[in-house]
């Protein structure tokens, strides 16, 4: 039959990321497409060993319904040991919290209390894709602004502000964005903050991989710098515990936690509530500092090889930015090489990446850009992998 | 500061039930206002066995990401054991189910898939408030057709269709309505599905309650009616296993799951994963049918204790129907004896009960009914909480 799906549904298509993940399932495929955490970083031991406990001692309370906001003793964990860590995230009396099924549902449910149809979101171009969808799923307008190395270009932004007085949010990644990898700098977190002042916008800040900083110095997230509620700030489990749980909050003010409240309860009513007790009672058991050390220290090994593969057969042919954490390295080719016939032609040849027209707000803009992941390939496989795709780029040169 | 959420959030509101279980966590009030699951019904031992198989034997594939879809084996279970029971809910080569964050999602989703701000979305007057927001939350106009004690009224129905030509979804909870606890006849079901036919809109039809029938013959669903995609069916585990674990499933036809599966995408990437893996062995470990005889047990007996009380206590001063199944009583006050506020008294009197005007499509509608739950009372609770509720009716009478 004949379906009459939405308008807002009309323009969305499942993610490219998601088509490439298809060839990744081929075993002999080396894949630095995807993004997942490296599989040795999750505490399965203590995983299993909590919620054993919680089980035996509470399954009641962790099969029932449960409250929308979310396990109280997580979200005060979260406050104590997660976002207390030397700037204030979380602002006593005007800010609240709020447990999520993921950051992805923080970004989406930000959107949606602030957007309607034909709204403008303005984001970094490039940004990332699951919550750039997200937001094209509400039918808003989504205005990409230049990002460099050091965060999104100032006076691009206020053009972009300035022509779209609809706008609503800016989305940002502050945190070795994804996918290009880079970190805003503190001027730029103040100037941006700023700007949404003036003229009268929110700041959606998404930092799922914060924590994963392996180099350099931690800047203070533009959260810390808001004192009247302007920011929506996101965090996630996914990259220092484990994405399979589905657990992720937003920090807002009262207001807009409220709101969010509303449109989680009418969506999936509450998180999964033993996923939230495994949290907070990793929290509560172990050092997080200590735990963090120990991921910092297997991101920073993968992400040094893959750059020692990039310097020894890559170079040459490529731009890129070291990144000082995260997931991702984001390479740039000449303006000679077709970058999605390079993407395509790797995939031949058993390596994927990402293209990075993936990521761009819609399909007007254009990239000679693609992504790298090293937190899921084994060692052999970066260095395979990025062998082969030196190769490849020698005889395109 | 003034925050300027979107227009669509602006008339959400809260769900009232949620404001009435604030009073029932005082533990001196009896509440029948929630609709919980027993937790004797749960299997906890089970649940926990299994959980830490899968912690100690799979750990990696119950903590990584995983598909948007759901897990594989669980969609497969679902089919073979729970929706292939003496008719074809699921039609191969036509339909595809995918693993949803509880049936609410599915609900949501599909309302996102199909309408736009201002389409109308038709469901049954009253309806269960979860959904009836969730649509809400759209902007969609929402209309509503009269409930009888066989299901909605056709004529009523026909005529909302007739004058709502942008109508895109007809919502129907067949089996035990929440709030209602009616269940919808065959010869209804049939006709409604023909109605939909004519008038070129989609039916969503919301089954959480189905396996919770203690009296009566099953109906055949509408989906099992359905050969051409025209129903979307919502199922759950909240109620045949446990809700905190928040899995449900969506079957429709291919096409709406594809679109189905972009938006969880972009809203929670997918289920807990533990969770999903959970619900499949206990479906492959346990004999289904056995669990749920003990699960209509457990509701036979709460919901025949609850009518001898009412029959012995509010049975001259209301009207009701005696549900079939499910979890719920539908109480109806004569005209003299004004709802909200036997409702207001009641709740002084330590007793929670849900006004009807909680389940009403909008504000616009008016109702002398209010729910009330058996499922998660004590069998004392009962007795106790339905005589203090007939000696208030006596007293306003």
């Amino acid at each position: 039959m004949n379906f009459k799906f939405s308008e807002k549904m009309g323009n969305l298509k499942a993610s490219a990321i998601r088509e490439i993940l298809k060839f990744t399932s081929d075993p002999s495929v080396v894949s630095f497409a995807g993004g997942n955490p490296a599989s040795e970083a999750f505490p399965t031991k203590e995983i299993e060993r909590i919620a054993e406990e919680i089980l035996t001692k509470t399954p009641i309370a962790a099969l029932q319904y449960s409250i929308t906001e979310g396990y109280g003793p997580l979200r005060e964990s979260i406050k104590k040991v997660i976002l207390g860590r030397g700037e204030t995230i979380f602002h006593e009396g005007i800010d609240d919290i709020i447990i999520m099924s993921g950051a992805q549902q923080g970004n989406e449910l930000s959107c949606k209390v602030f957007c309607d149809a034909g709204d403008t979101l303005i984001c970094e171009n490039p940004s990332f894709i699951g919550s750039l969808n997200s937001f094209k799923s509400y039918g808003v307008n989504l205005v990409g602004v230049t990002l460099k190395e050091d965060g999104v270009d100032l006076e691009e932004l206020e053009s972009v502000l300035k022509q779209n007085p609809n706008s609503k949010v800016i989305y940002l990644i502050p945190n070795f964005q994804n996918p290009a990898g880079s970190t805003m700098s503190l001027e730029k977190r103040k100037a941006v903050l700023e700007l949404a002042k003036k003229y009268d916008v929110m700041i959606l800040e998404d930092n799922p991989y914060g924590d994963l900083r392996f180099a350099g110095e931690d800047v203070p997230s533009i959260k810390s710098l808001d004192t009247e509620g302007r920011v929506i700030y996101c965090g996630s489990f996914s990259k220092v515990l484990a994405p399979g749980l589905r657990v992720g909050y937003v920090v807002a003010h009262k207001e807009v936690i409220q709101k969010i409240v509303v449109c989680k309860q009418v969506s999936d009513v509450h998180t999964n509530i033993l996923a939230q007790m495994i949290c907070n009672q990793f929290l509560e058991e172990n050092d997080y500092q200590q735990h963090i050390q120990k991921l910092r220290g297997i991101y920073q090994h993968k992400c040094n090889l893959m750059v020692d593969c990039i310097e020894k057969y890559m170079r040459p042919y490529i731009t890129y930015q070291v990144p000082e954490g995260g997931l991702f390295i984001w390479c740039t080719l000449p303006d000679h090489i077709d970058m999605v016939d390079f993407c395509n032609q790797a995939v031949q040849k058993k390596v994927a990446v990402v293209p990075g027209t993936a990521f761009m707000p819609n399909e007007s803009y254009h990239t000679q850009s693609f992504r790298m992941n090293f937190s899921t390939p084994s060692d052999d496989d970066i260095v395979r992998g990025v062998k082969i795709l030196g190769e490849l780029l020698e005889s395109l040169s």
